[in-house]
């Protein structure tokens, strides 16, 4: 029985309004080596997003005029609330951890424009530092804007003379938590929400990625379409403070 | 420039209509040791779904009562158009398979009740013969038929008393293609589109997974919903045909 | 204690006279992607073998003007009784599994001539849809019917002027069950065995491998007499059988 | 020709005495989850030390009353000038770093009493954010930091009622550049020095590793003299901060 | 054009007669620390033969009251003409080390009575020194007789009362090399032979495994009949020196 | 309480002096395909070690006018007390074994002038036959012996025509064993040893590698100098061994 009436008076673990997002922070330049580095903060989940850029294409790419952008993921062990094992330790990165560098990897080449970048490839890493929920939202938006910073840095060397990016790009997530649907989910709420969906879009608003999952309860259309709407909104705030980061 | 009041003739490489699926072949007991083994068609795509009992849990469930859905998928390597390397020659699977996999078992564990089921395993193999797109949708449907005879099997022998069956699931594809929305991508249409989404949904027309994929273009919501209501109707026909195929 | 005059009333669990082949069934054309794609039953011991004919050759032939052939194998995981463990998630492929495709690549590269072939790679692939003992030697009878499938083809494209096969191969189990030598043994008789030999001819009639086995009991040059002329007979029925299916 | 009359004023790249330290940087708490939690800085190296309490022992410790301690070691790929291949990715440690995450453990276990410590095992992860040098010492020093807080949690939760470290621990490398003993190498002085030495030593300055290494130039025992009482000061002043930091 | 009335005076690239086993050489204590320890010298291929006694079986038979026999084979890096890779450094064992050591393994088991055995382990390692053709017949020739010491170290311990071993096990390679069947075949020899043939048999002279392979010319009856008897006498001469080695 | 004036009488296990080497035998050409092959023994302890001499070079150096010299290392599975896994049938090396092969190739490349070496590796492989303490001093001594072996083939040939070798290079173990310093630890020592020191030096007297390790007790520095002064002596002595072993 989903309400979709729902009032604004929710009460949500973190005491937050069901359309309200997490606290953000973004810091440029957080380390000195790579050509793009954001630590982006959603709450509590930390990710440091590296753009680096590399004077090369996958084999598959080879004299085609064009360029890659291609993203990695990782969790340093103790980001989470029990230590994880490491990945390098056991000798292979998780199907959760390959699902998310592709999707990351998939979203920012959406606004790329491959000819323009040339034949050159933008590799982001993210990597969770502390997580509380939703660091694939988080890995996404922080690496846009390292990834804007690098290829900043390439036109004012003068590597590039028009900016390859078409748009901006951001994400969130969006579930059901007892019924009602609440944008932008912490770990508590995450644990206990019976459908999520990631939303993935462009600062124009068009979709980019929706990936939406029941494990505890289906939901229908009605629902879809409140989640889609939350997810809309917060999307467009998190571009808000995207446009305004790399404006500095 | 997405025109959502599409004319029914729109050409496809195959000359179905836009709302049309490929022709559905359900071979039932397929090979003869597994509990459930179906060999489903979708065109020419021909996926070997089967479901083995096995009386055991994963370590994380042991001794608590339920029971456990889980899924592999694989491709023989020359499914596809040109051979594909084996993955168990290169000694891992790509993150492409570890993804479908994960998506097919979060699929039927949502028509599963897992007290019903008791400590043990239903574990599903969607083996691919012949690839012509949509092969994971194909797996969902395929599978969640032979998971249908497993667990009849089990009422049969009276392992079971009663189904933990909640439901019946089925997938679709559907995708953006120059501009309009289409039921059923095969292998030129999905190669040729500008967005895919694959759909889950369970015989009450409830929402399991939604996979929206924007690689060559972003769409927006109206795309979306033209892309949701074909969806919906592809998987009512498909429920039909698995519920006629378990009847018998 | 052999007895060598074997009468032919020996009970076999299938009924079979100890020198009576299983029922063969090949269907060709089973997928439609390979060059040559074969479904070979021998009783319920089913093999997809696939022949794809790649334009390049491994690096220690690059250059010299010769071809090459080779093999690899697999079984789905509930091919067998009880439900094996996939490959593939495991990482790596079982001793088992390498030594039966070595042996499949070894046996046709027998019937090739490698410069006749051209600088290009015959890759079969055979994978057990449903095994019942003898998949090795089925997958040789078989791969051999979908190589020469492959390369009729290149005949018809211009691409070969003349057929680089030599002679037909085929392959067949004989063992010592219960002091009897018989012929094609399926999985019961496989299990309940003194000693097998998988031996693997030409049409002409001569040897191209012979793999002998005793863990159970050894034999003597009698025992191996006998199985050896059950062996040449039932080979011989073979490669009746795969004459007149290429002929069609 | 090596002078060990060396002036004060050598000249070295970042302008520091050759007696000197980079600036060293303690922040605790640095993130939530662990137990302890530390980002040390040695001047623009920059490493995550987290301390993780776990309540079992490896195998080989079971039933005997004692616990562990042990350490990982890592380095985001774009930590270093330019980015390396993450090992997740590659699936394996590299040796280099399988030899630090052994020197680190075997560092910290020189100062736990492990009877004392109990039945559980503290693992600590050594992350490198940023690298300009000396990461393996940095995350000595800075481990034994979170190690430390990680054991004062458990005095204070009661799970330990002393305290099982006998001392403190710290590392620091030393180097013969241009023929001159300089101590704490940054990573221009370590890619152009003749010998390196790291050293590990206690509070109470006693040697626990020292690890001397000649690729470019051998040294002799007046070097080796040299550096290790460079080596010595400077541990000096490391214990200092280290045990201020604690005391907070 | 195979010629059975084969002279004496063939000539081989050693000298030797077609009929004549190289120098055989058995160094028994080879190593201090394996139960049995052997090395053995056919010519100039020279094996490390060690026996190790495990007082465990593996996880399918345990509590069975029963033992295993097991063996594992490698190759030092430069035990061949140039060097090939590492095992240890490439991560996996050859199709060829896993075929060879499933091959010793067995032959072995064929002479142990397993429930006399008891529960324990007999394992082997077979490590090739140096290589120059026959390692593999040379490492069970070799291991029978490390196997042997390792069980009278049991008998004279009390650990067993009465020997498990049956008979004895040897093994030689015979081959057509230029048309004429020659016993043992040298490095030159099997680089150059039409087919060669390994052949396992007891000390009774009864066969325990055939392993008969043609890659350059295949082989008829007449030809194996010929490689048959010559394997039999020089397995004869191998059994006299097995027994004379372990009677001191 | 270290007691520095250790009396000449202290009693080891193997009685030998404290001061005292282990019997050392160096066979050369121990096997015959290696461009050098030499079996060291240092007391129980037999490593084999072998020099390949590679016409090419690492990626990292091509086309840049200079060798490279580089070490593997391992051990048979039963060269220990008791059977150690083997590390190719495991898939992969230890960090234990890597941080050796690591050490023995740094060792080397310190008396290599690369430039005169020209483009080709010498590829040093150790691989341990019998351990009982010390085998990685035992492979550098040892491999420095079938280097200079292999670069004399070099020179006979007429492919250099000045030997690349600047010095040679020795390594011995030293340890605080119950408070006082000796000279080449044996396996019964190594385990009971507080501190151990591996010293790697030239012919010359000059530093190449320090490993210094205290799991058990730290050390001060008068136990340090203690220890370098017995393994200065005691790498004179296997000097003197080495040159007399490579003139004859």
């Amino acid at each position: 029985m989903t309400n979709h009436n729902q009032p604004l008076d929710i009460l949500r673990p973190s005491g937050r309004a069901f359309d309200q997002l997490r606290e953000v922070r973004i810091e440029r330049h957080f380390t000195k080596h790579a050509e793009g580095s954001v630590l982006i903060s959603m709450g509590e989940t930390r990710v440091l997003c590296t753009a680096s850029v590399l004077e090369k294409v996958p084999p598959f790419l080879k004299g085609q005029g064009q360029g890659w952008v291609t993203a990695e993921y990782g969790m340093l062990p103790r980001a989470t609330h029990t230590r994880s094992d490491r990945e390098a330790a056991k000798g292979k990165q998780s199907g959760r951890t390959q699902e998310i560098q592709r999707l990351i990897g998939r979203s920012l080449r959406a606004v790329i424009d491959m000819k323009m970048l040339g034949e050159r490839t933008i590799q982001l890493d993210c990597d969770v530092l502390q997580a509380d929920g939703g660091t694939r939202c988080a890995s996404i938006t922080g690496a846009w804007i390292a990834l804007s910073d690098a290829l900043t840095g390439l036109l004012q060397s003068g590597a590039l003379t028009q900016s390859p990016l078409t748009d901006s790009i951001a994400a969130v997530s969006v579930g059901m938590v007892r019924g009602r649907a609440v944008l932008d989910l912490d770990y508590i709420e995450d644990s206990d929400c019976d459908a999520d969906v990631n939303v993935v879009m462009t600062g124009a608003g068009r979709f980019v990625e929706i990936q939406g999952t029941a494990e505890g309860m289906t939901f229908d259309r009605a629902d879809l379409d409140a989640l889609l709407a939350l997810a809309q909104s917060g999307i467009g705030s998190l571009t808000v403070k995207q446009l305004d980061a790399v404006k500095n």
